[in-house]
């Protein structure tokens, strides 16, 4: 027998050793959700905001690769070696498929902005971290966001400890009067109100679409309130034809809006390819001259340096063989997302529609819809849910930043097929009328 | 003729607004070398430390996914269709690929890690950004780093205003009672050193290797005042065989080394995966059992959400089909960079051994040789050398956290032919004597 070799004190990191960002509840829910989601792998889940998987079951990534390789010979010149080294070797900050998005927002939304004002980044997240980033210079500055608002987006607040100010969704998408409070409390306080983030066509977790007047307005009030309007469009693309406001951005004669896009919902998550137009000429000292994206792309060489070369091209080729339209590349997903949402919302008519005290919007796109219940809704009624219903959705307490309790759950319906969204509305109905029956303990 | 519409006022973001990293040196000095090669591509570049662009140039992207699917099917029992959703959909913060990497560093550094305690970053930079935003909890905390330093790691600590505190690099790795002093010195005033970050294994920008000893004492001096040691190991593939001590995280009993990695300069640039081994058990008061890997892939949801499944693929295949290990994978380029680092040595011989107060370490690994001129080093003289001699490098300016002036500059040798590198010494070495020769202006 050798003796053990003595050993050192056994080392704990203390968790109040780590930034405060690790504890927050916004890092909380997204583990929350995955690992219930383990948990009960039959429960049909009304929780991911994720593609339907059907549609990433085909994609040819050397396909739309070559699609790229074949136009940078034809547009650049490039040999074969180069467009292998454009590939695999670092590229630039900013990105390799800048021309081919300042393109498609002509095409799709008439906006015409220069490739230099677009940085190409890891995913919308990141961009909403080099921005957040960027703009929080003062522990004094705030950010103003629509709430209950897109979790990802007060993650990377914590993370640079940007100040959150709620201001509430309404039915025209934000309570502009709110707003105006708010931004004249901050100045009042010493503090200021920096920017506010919207995502006017069907937000994430609401559904919710701004009306053109709202739009006018808040670009009305940023310009006399001296604010940025940060403008996320990922839900944009399943907005019916029939009324399609323009984007914020194409209405900004100014320069006030930033506009964050992704790839993930129309071509594939997982090439973690977004970007952000942030054309805001940069004053400065040293007389150079800068936009707001030259800054932002400065920063992301300390993030992650550049995004994929190799994503981009597989975002680029697919992009170049649908003519540089998001529209024509996703219009299998839009009537598919819409067809799920009208689904979504009959089956709630059908199955609920004689429940008291419960009620739900009806959006005309995006993936969700907010279901309000009698009773406070919060992470152990999603668990009984899931346990002996066989049901899963997301408690909206997950989309409020000031934890508030509330009485609503997000229902998602891009992640399933029609039968599933009739068969899961079926278990929620049986969950829900439990709930809402005198003595239903007894009967679970 | 129409009136044209009125304007609202021009709209300018004052860079003052934005955050002080923006306009941090670290930040600036990636782009100054960008530009400056951009503005002389003629020049022979000693400046970048980037592979050697012919390993690029025939990396089959579709057969290591291939390679990577098939072991998806045979380990994991996936049908086609998982598969594809596996490469597209959203994936783990974590990551896909941990067990490979895990295997790797079993295989290569005789290292036993959980796959739970890795977490794949899109590149080592994303995997610095989210220890540090981990980990600078306080205003009072502060980094230790052995400068001259890499410059993302500086750029990273901007970015959560982590304080950096400098500790001399010295021929065995770090001054250790610098280091113990900086300790000290913080606790007297308050503060806190709560990590330090070494780089081992040839250093960027010194290629300097740490002796066995000091890893020992490094550890030591770690346990001895509770701190954390960050340990990068990038160019250790490109050390010689005869002189490798083990990994500090190796002789790590006690958690106390985090370990950071890339496929960049082993794989490609182009796929942008890294990773972190932080296998610290998290003490909490929830009682949950955690790792350091669990947090800080939490926070990675809020930076890029989780890293391309599909890059992912296309390193797993490339580990996988070269046996789960990077010396195997990448002894062409070991050889390669090692020859070519022979080959810069030797022409620094040739051409500045006559040169008085010219000096150069001599590194026996990594990408980078460290030279001593008898003047002042800056980006004009950089100018100056781009510009009427057709040679760049990088002044190590760049490279020092607190601006310190230096008479020193970085060559590197990885992106170069030796042919490269023979023309690119001569052009230096007209450069160097006509700087150091009296009346050498006329001479020009």
């Amino acid at each position: 027998m050798t003796a053990p070799t003595p050993a050192l004190p056994p080392f704990e990191l203390p968790v109040s050793d780590l930034h405060s960002s690790v504890q927050d509840p916004s890092l909380g829910a997204v583990n929350f959700l995955n690992e219930i989601m383990q948990r009960y792998p039959h429960a049909i889940s009304f929780a991911p905001g994720a593609p339907y998987p059907v549609f990433l079951e085909s994609i040819d990534v050397q396909h739309y690769m070559d699609v790229f390789a074949e136009s940078l010979k034809s547009s650049r010149h490039l040999s074969p070696a180069q467009i292998q080294r454009c590939l695999h070797q670092y590229g630039p900050a900013k990105g390799l498929i800048n021309d081919i998005v300042a393109r498609l927002l002509h095409r799709d939304e008439q906006l015409i902005v220069d490739a230099a004002s677009i940085v190409i980044t890891v995913g919308c997240q990141e961009a909403m971290l080099l921005l957040l980033r960027a703009l929080r210079s003062d522990p004094n500055d705030q950010l103003a966001v629509v709430t209950p608002c897109y979790v990802g987006l007060i993650g990377a607040a914590r993370l640079v400890e940007f100040d959150v100010v709620p201001i509430d969704e309404c039915d025209s998408g934000i309570d502009l009067k709110q707003l105006r409070h708010a931004c004249c409390e901050a100045r009042a306080a010493g503090k200021r109100l920096k920017a506010v983030y919207v995502a006017p066509d069907h937000s994430n977790p609401s559904g919710t679409q701004m009306s053109d007047i709202t739009r006018a307005a808040l670009l009305d009030l940023a310009a006399e309130l001296d604010f940025l309007i940060i403008e996320d469009n990922t839900y944009r693309f399943t907005s019916a034809d029939e009324s399609y406001p323009p984007l914020i951005k194409s209405l900004d004669r100014q320069h006030r809006v930033i506009l964050l896009g992704t790839f993930a919902k129309t071509c594939t998550p997982g090439a973690r390819v977004g970007y952000v137009v942030a054309d805001q000429p940069i004053r400065s000292e040293d007389g150079r001259k800068r936009l707001f994206a030259d800054e932002l792309a400065a920063l992301k060489t300390m993030v992650t340096v550049n995004t994929s070369p190799i994503c981009q091209a597989l975002i680029g080729g697919m992009l170049i063989a649908h003519e540089y339209s998001i529209r024509q590349l996703a219009q299998d997903k839009t009537r598919k997302y819409r067809k799920n949402l009208d689904c979504l919302l009959t089956a709630l008519d059908e199955h609920l529609g004689d429940l008291p005290h419960v009620a739900w919007n009806r959006p005309n796109g995006g993936f969700f819809v907010r279901l309000r219940l009698p009773v406070p809704v919060d992470e152990s009624l999603m668990a009984l849910s899931a346990e002996q219903f066989g049901v899963l959705w997301t408690p909206m307490s997950h989309f409020h930043i000031d934890g508030r309790v509330s009485h609503e759950l997000r229902l998602s319906c891009s992640y399933l097929s029609e039968q599933q969204i009739e068969e899961g509305m079926g278990r929620l109905s049986r969950f829900l009328h439990h709930l809402t029956t005198p003595l239903s303990a007894g009967m679970a």
